[in-house]
């Protein structure tokens, strides 16, 4: 085994805090000293205490619930535990003393049988259900419409490799097993999955599933939606198995219809997934380019063409020269510059020839290669930089991450566009942003666009942060993008995501939802109004 | 230009019979030495004379329909142009003179907003209407239900290169427009969409779209389902714009949700898809293994690893023996064993950088090098093994294919159970049949399978087939596989589809339907029932 992620153990995240509690990070000097240029000097002070109201749970629905043999339970803990998830307004939210999201009880079940006798005590006592996984949404996926009291029905003890088709090399994971646990698993049969999104270490195979997420390997195994060949949803009008076949013509492909809904249509219960044998070899690569334009027309090639690596990312010239999850490697970009990092996984052969290719043309469109330092540097922190999140906000800063996508010849300007209605909004507010960005997922046609900001947090650095957002939604939306490459719709987007589809495909979704769902259980104000 | 295809003229084909009429095939001396082994000794005769009952659209609907400013025709000679399709049932009852299917009126947009309102007129006056482009169906999916007059609306007049971005490498495309003139107003700009399905010389991109085909280079560029981007659908609620990224996590795919639909929720008017520049080297080869097991072996390594060819098939022992469409080149595989074709296609590195990878492997993996001569002979003769079936016809023989799709691990066992289950229908009947078998679509997960019959046609040889093609589909049932690998689902595979996607599936397409064409409009009984 090369693969350090399957070391990684499953953790518990913290309410409120990213990532592993065992593992925390502390902003370096270097750190601290761009903060200071920001302005950033000192932080907010101890959050709220936190209070919940009282469960609106009937115990005639509670004795239901408990009858379907799933662990039910109220108390305020278990519903701290999954109040939200972990997008900046969430945290502070929860820095705030705003519990108002929690769920009024939390519903554990141990098979997928149990899930659909939920539903229906649900749909019988009149109760919502929100499905809760790897609970790292940061899109308000987890904060459904509250009118009705709410089930959060908490996917993790459904959980395990349930089969493994070692010749299709199709693995069939329950769709509560985080992604740590199922790569063990795998493991053991000599197979992976190579699915590395940010919040690999809390994210599940079924959050994966209905958000539709991208790895940091998504050139090489694709997005999560293209290594999904089956599903088993669980929906108010019975148990749906969906896909036959790795492709078929079939009619239209109802797996693309229940990838990316969020929990709306149904809970899913099994993810049948493409793996891969274990690679032998693993190498990653830093590149230098000139400057972004250059680096993103060499990805754009290589996207374009038949031969390509297992990873492929390229940070901005500010985010190369800040380099904030290892200021001590940002050396080599203090010159000027970007970033680009390139990794393949495989076997030798196979590896060597790609390699090859791959580094022969990088050299030509202008790229200097450095070798595999930065490239490990970046694998080895691949999971970190979320976990600076929580330090920044202590310290004063307000920090939070957004993306999109969109066709090649677009790229440049919704870069720009993005970037100027933050910086904008940000500086109204009289709070200079920095804003940095990668591609970290190309395709032929086009390529995600990855930013972080950071800026001085005001007294509400919630509504400070909301007015960026709704800018840079607006300038996705202006410039044809669409407004989520992997983070999905959520709650947050969903005002964005309505006038990106339009009237006929929102009333497609409605018809779906109405059929399946026709006492409106599941997951309401997520994704659909 | 190395590419034969964008020479191939845009032709309109014959009712009844398959292909450019200007170049029939004519069967060799080997061929109809095997016929006469199988006991096919004459053909049946001429067929009978075709009449058509009159036309059921009023005068006063055939007003508002010119008021449209489609062209609309309801002479004999027009409608029989788009009387069903290619499928060997849709030629036997040609030839029996059953015309029965025949639309009452054809209509023949020129713009996009002519498709609405047609559409509107439709529903209007209780018209139904099905969409005709490339023509090309083999599943019945031209022949709509009839309770109510028929619409053909022929979209052939909506052709074009409507835009190009070279720089995403995404082409709109007018749907109605054929392959090859796709192929030669892209060509004139560089770019290619080596989209080959056999039907190329009739199909459509629209078509191609509604029934996500597959072209033979499929390993290389993808199926057509995987090359769209964007779709425009004309609903009877209005018009969609469908796909606003290369990849999105913006809620479900809901190209996914249109491909595929047959004309039941729309009809598509421009299809924007992804191109690639011309390339500048083909190279083809043939590849002998000892027998279809080693041979699919290898197809499953190279599908499975990274390093791919544009163009991988592998016929079966018989198909290899009795290489219908070019019995000459048929010597190699007398010797017994099976015939691979494996193409590339790109500049010369990349080819040369996956030839190498790919030809190393194979012949470590049994594989005997027949260099470009059998390859070379495949591809110019891509197009014309549909052109065998009309002589085969006349000369007494049933023929036919069918395909199918599954995982890996499934397909030997898929292989045995559809060959056993046809021969077995057909032997019951008196009429030994021969079966063979190609493979032409690999994924990582599984592969397609391509079957082609032929038996002595009994006296009524549409019930003949009707018992063997409801055999095969049982068999496909019962082994867990897919109806349709690319041929779709029309009518002829309604009843198994059912069965296959189940009752929650259709209930969400049932209610898709319902909300997008509420009165009915849209090619009642195609894909739906």
């Amino acid at each position: 085994m090369t693969s350090s992620e399957v070391d990684l153990p499953v953790v518990a995240f913290e309410p409120g805090r990213w990532g592993d509690p065992g593992a925390p990070m502390h902003l370096s000097e270097s750190v601290l000293g761009a903060l200071t240029m920001l302005g950033i000097d000192g932080g907010p002070g101890p959050g709220a205490e936190l209070f919940l109201m009282p469960s609106r749970v009937s115990g005639r629905a509670l004795s239901a619930l408990q009858k379907t043999g799933a662990a039910v339970a109220a108390d305020d803990a278990t519903r701290l535990a999954h109040l939200r998830g972990y997008s900046t307004p969430d945290l502070l939210k929860y820095r705030a003393g705003d519990t108002s999201d929690a769920p009024d009880v939390v519903v554990t079940p141990s098979t997928a049988e149990q899930v659909g006798e939920v539903l229906a005590v649900c749909a019988a006592k009149d109760l919502t259900l929100s499905p809760f996984a790897g609970g790292t949404s940061v899109t308000g996926g987890l904060a459904p419409e509250r009118a009705r009291p709410v089930v959060a029905l908490d996917l993790r003890a459904l959980t395990g490799l349930i089969a493994l088709d070692a010749v299709s090399q199709v693995a069939t994971l329950a769709a509560g097993t985080r992604l740590p646990e199922a790569e063990r698993l795998l493991a053991e049969q000599g197979y992976e999955l190579g699915h590395f999104p940010q919040s690999y270490e809390g994210a599940t195979v079924g959050g994966c599933a209905v958000t539709r997420s991208a790895g940091q390997s998504s050139i090489g195994y694709g997005r999560f939606d293209e290594m999904v060949v089956g599903l088993t949803v669980a929906t108010p009008q019975g148990v749906a198995e969906i896909g036959t076949a790795p492709k078929s013509a079939a009619g239209p492909d109802l797996r693309q219809l229940f990838l990316g809904s969020e929990g709306a249509f149904g809970v899913v219960t099994a993810v049948r997934v493409r793996v891969h044998p274990v690679p032998t070899v693993r190498r990653f690569y830093g590149w230098h380019f000139a400057d972004f334009a250059s680096g993103a027309y060499a990805m754009r090639v290589l996207a374009q063409g038949s031969v390509r690596p297992t990873v492929l990312r390229l940070s901005d010239e500010v985010e190369t020269a800040l380099n904030l999850a290892d200021p001590s490697a940002a050396g080599e970009a203090a010159a000027g510059g970007v970033m680009m990092i390139v990794g393949f996984e495989g076997d030798e052969r196979d590896v060597d020839c790609r390699d090859g290719y791959v580094s022969a043309r990088l050299a030509e469109l202008g790229g200097r290669f450095l070798g595999e330092g930065p490239g490990e540097a970046w694998r080895v922190g691949r999971f970190r930089g979320p976990y600076l999140r929580d330090p920044l906000l202590d310290a004063g800063a307000l920090v939070e991450t957004l993306e999109t996508v969109t066709f090649w010849s677009n790229v440049e300007r919704l870069k720009a566009d993005v970037t100027a209605a933050i910086t904008g909004a940000l500086g109204d507010q009289g709070t200079p942003a920095v804003v940095m960005c990668h591609i970290s997922h190309v395709y032929p046609t086009g390529a995600s666009l990855y930013f972080t900001v950071i800026a001085k947090a005001l007294e509400d650095p919630l509504a400070q942060w909301l007015r960026a957002k709704e800018a840079a939604n607006t300038a996705i939306r202006a410039a044809g993008a669409s407004i989520t490459h992997h983070h999905a719709v959520g709650t947050d987007h969903r005002s964005t995501y309505l006038e990106e589809i339009g009237e006929v495909q929102l009333a497609a979704l409605r018809a779906v939802k109405a059929a399946l769902d026709p006492r409106g259980v599941l997951n309401p104000g997520i994704l659909l109004p």
